[in-house]
Order: structure tokens, then sequence, then C-alpha cells
């Protein structure tokens, strides 16, 4: 440990995105010092690994706190059996597999009384404050969310998302809709999804989604993984004061096409630092809106045939 | 007006559900009087009919509660426009089309402080109530539901069951999934699924589903609407004190295979004795916990092409 004041934090499941972000915002975050991992596939030069989390949760009862970095499938378990041993837990998103075991997890934290984080990452996004903030007052007429990308640069090889459960395109989808429910001052619900399945993989590689709100609102939402050249991850609001875009996943900000100065430690340094805040004070935070919407969109969507997909 | 005290109600969407078992539910209740109808195909005798909601709440300011009867879909508006007018409302099963609406809706009920009754008529059987009080404190092994009944008996040319939204088999189902719910100590989650799609419908003709929960619980369900010679809707329970069994969906109650003495006054009855006693304490009651876990079917379920269904 580097610093004795650091509350010691094991990752569970070292895959790309622990390596790329979780580990990197834990080594530079003086509240944390990341005392163990648990993985099969290999853990951390210098870091004592474990096969389970079982076997770390009997192991290392000196441990607090336990950052869940695997995929959505088997993280109820770990996260249960955390809960269950009394350690605050920080869950990727989607916090579950499903709705209903996200709602689970919270009763079993309140009963333990640990803190649980069900973070969306993309909230901490620079433009997304700054967003929220201007759009408390405003009068909303329509939103559109354009979320592109090319699944093959971003989750190369990765089996897990084209299977049952693995939410397909809403992967990245998801991050777009917890900033859509963190920056409307008003929810909106699904009113229709079109679906599109490779005819070869179990979950969805586009969705065009429309939603309803107040005031006859015009909002939708096209998430494509098929975008080999022009990437985009942005939101337009316009409103009676004028248009709102955040652009760049929800790191720039702009009002009526001028960038708005945000600033922000990045995404997922600000988990861990809100992270921190939730176990000092005792709280938990966990919203579910994001994923209810992908269940309702598979609950409600039509489903589209297309082209099998090949990685 | 039969009864002077008796609060008038209007009834929402007059089809088969509605002439089956809201209308005789409400004449055999003293509490309540049938006032207004609200249908484009045709009311019932004697009775004011409305084209449109925003007709009847325009007209009609002595009616202070509406049961809506329509398919899912229209629902959310006609919900949304009665609660804004400050009447109570009773909605049918399932609550919404979407999880999304259904907090929605009971975020604006409280808001205008009117009652918002979400109702789960199977968990009103008669030999629900009892099932849940003698497993309470047992010790649950496994859990089957088998539902099996159909479709062409139950759904006469009813196209929007087999539109995207309509939930297909899930919509018998449901009730299973709504006395699961009830009578189980502990929540389950959805494990896995496997949907079964005709080829030329947007929504399951059958579904196998599996749940996990305390203790390592066998728990599954199989909703299957091409039963034409036996038709079944049971749930058996195995505790460490003997095996419960609800057959008839839920009208009766079997332990260790014996016949138990259950009595109520039905399904619809008790619905709205419920929905009298919910506005004259100034309550809500609204469950989303069924349509969670068909959500989740949804989302996490294989999705298996089949033969294509005509009527």
């Amino acid at each position: 440990m580097t610093d004795t004041a650091a509350m010691p934090i094991a990752i569970v499941g070292v895959g790309k995105i622990a390596r790329d972000q979780h580990i990197p915002a834990i080594a530079a975050d003086d509240r944390f010092t990341l005392a163990a991992t648990v993985s099969r596939s290999g853990g951390v030069e210098g870091v004592e690994n474990f096969e389970t989390v079982e076997d770390l949760l009997g192991a290392r009862p000196d441990i607090p706190a336990l950052s869940l970095c695997m995929p959505p499938l088997p993280r109820f378990a770990a996260a249960t059996a955390a809960l269950a041993a009394g350690r605050h837990v920080m869950l990727e998103k989607p916090p579950g597999a499903t709705v209903a075991e996200v709602f689970k997890l919270d009763r079993l934290a309140r009963a333990r009384g640990v803190t649980l984080h069900a973070t969306w990452h993309s909230r901490c996004a620079d433009g997304v404050a700054a967003a929220r903030a201007w759009l408390r007052d405003r009068q909303i007429t329509r939103l559109r969310i354009d979320w592109r990308e090319d699944v093959r640069k971003w989750h190369p090889g990765q089996d897990w998302i084209w299977q049952a459960g693995g939410l397909g395109v809403f992967d990245p989808g998801i991050n777009a809709l917890s900033i859509m429910t963190e920056i409307l001052p008003h929810p909106l619900h699904l009113s229709g999804a079109d679906l599109h399945f490779p005819e070869n993989r179990e979950t969805p590689i586009a969705a065009d989604l429309r939603f309803a709100g107040p005031g006859g609102i015009d909002a939708s939402a096209g998430f494509d993984w098929r975008e080999e050249d022009g990437e985009v991850w942005e939101i337009t609001v316009d409103t009676d004061a004028g248009e709102l875009r955040l652009v760049d996943g929800g790191a720039r900000l702009l009002i009526d096409g001028t960038e708005q100065p945000v600033e922000g430690p990045g995404e997922y340094p600000a988990l861990y630092h809100r992270f921190a805040e939730l176990i000092e004070t005792a709280q938990s935070d966990v919203d579910p809106a994001p994923l209810i919407h992908v269940a309702d969109a598979f609950m409600l969507g039509r489903r589209i045939v297309v082209e099998p997909f090949h990685d």
C-alpha cells in the first residue's frame, strides 16, 4: 500500500475495461489502493490474485470494497456474495443482466448496511452535469440520440455481447440512455422500437427507439454497431431557448453551436471519487432507469432479421 | 344509480374482459355504480357512452373513478389523462406496455393525491392468500409453473396479442408470475429463457423460463398457447414441509395432495373490493414485479423461430 489512509479495494474481472479504465483510475486516486484482483486469466503484476470472489472474500477480510468489472451475466452472484459478506460494491454498467436483480441487490445492500454503487460512467462525462443544469427549466420539444460505432474496433472477440443477455448494440447504447435519463427534467418512456438482429446472432446490431413524454416531445434514438467511418456519440435537444448538443459521448457541450467550457476529472476517476463519497456517507446510488429502457425495448420492440455478422 | 352511497365509476374499453368480468363485478358491488363507458365499438345498454377518455373526463366531473380495460398499448395515455384530471384509476393487468410507464403512473398518482390500483387479478384467486401464508416460513427447494392453454379459445381474433408489445403467451403467463411474486417469501430473478416465436408473428407462442433465488432453488416455468386438450394452470412448490400445489389458476390449493378449504368472493369482485378500500384509505397499490420478469425474459431470452400460427 502506498498510502496508509487509502481504502484497500479489489477488482473482480480483469478484462479490457478494467485495464483501460478502472486500474488507472484507482492508481490515480489516493482514497483507494488496489489490494487484490479476481481473475481466471491473469491478474495485475505485483497484486495478489484469486480464482474466485469467494476465495477473495474468505482470504482478505481487510478489503472492504470490491469493484466488479466482469460481463453482466455472472455479476449478480459475485455482487450478492460480496454484499452478503458486508463489503461495499461498485458495479460496472449495466448493473445486472436483468432488472429484477438490480432491485434485489439494492435491497441486500440496504439490509447489510453497505454501499452499492451501480455506476453509469457516461453520466460522468465532462459535459453532462452542465447539460442537466441548462435543461432544468427549459421547454423541450425534441430529443435525438445518434450513437454509431464500429463493433469490431470496440469489442474485438468479445463473444458474450452476441449471446442472449449480452445486450448487443445496447451495450454502448445504454450509455446514451444513461445520459438521457440524467439530463432530462421529466422522464420519458419507450413507445416503440425496431431491433435489428443479424441472422447468426442472439443480440441486436442496431436499434431504433421512439420515446413518449410530456408535451408531445419528439424523442428518438438510433444505435448502430456497423459504422466504420463516421463514428458518432451525440445527443441533440431542441428547446424553447435554443439547441443543446452533447458530442463525443458527453465529453463536449455545445449550445446553439457554441462550445461551452466544461471540465471534470474524466469518467472513471469521477466514478471512484463518487464511490468514496458514498462509502463515507453510508449511502448507495442505484438507478435502474437506463436498464429498464433497454428491457422495455426488447419487450416492446419489433424484431428485424438482417444479414449475418462475422467478426 | 341504484344506490346513492355508491361511487360512480366508468369503464374504459368495453371488450371481452370488461363484459365477462368487470361489468358483472361492478354490478354486484354496492360501493360502485357503473355511470359511463368509453368505447368506439359500442357501450352498455342504458349507460352513457363516450368516444374518448378526454370526452368523458370533460363531460362527467361527477365520476371520480375509472377502470381501464383496454389493451396495454393505449392504456398509458388514458391513465395519464385520468390521473392528471384527479380521478382514481384501476388498471387491468399488465399495468403498462413498458415498465417505465408503470413507474411514471405511480409518480403521477402520488403527485395528484389519487389512488392508482395496478391490478393482478390472479393474485385474488381463492387459493393464493392461503398459499402465501403457508409458504411464509418454509424452506423452498423447487418451484414449477405449468401454464398451458389454447390461444384460439381464449383470444379469438385478438390481433393485438400478436403484435409487438402485445406480449403473446406472456399475456396469460404474467398471471402465473403475479401469483409467484405474491406467494414467495423471497424474490427470484430470471436467469434464462427460451422464447418460441411463430415465424409470422411478433410475440411468442410459448416460453420456458428459469429463475434463480436463495438457497439454490430450482425454479422454472413453462408457458404454452398451443395446448388444445390438457389445459393446465398450475404452480407446484416443494418445501421442507411438503408439497404445495395451486391448481386451476390459483382457485384451488392442495398440500401434499390434500385439498385445502379456501374461499373468497372471486377474482374480479375481490379487485373492486380492494379498489374501494384503497380509495377510502387514500392509498395506491402498484407492483411492477410481474411485468419486470416479462421484460427481463424478452431482454435475456433466446429467440427460437417455430412454425407459423394461423387463427
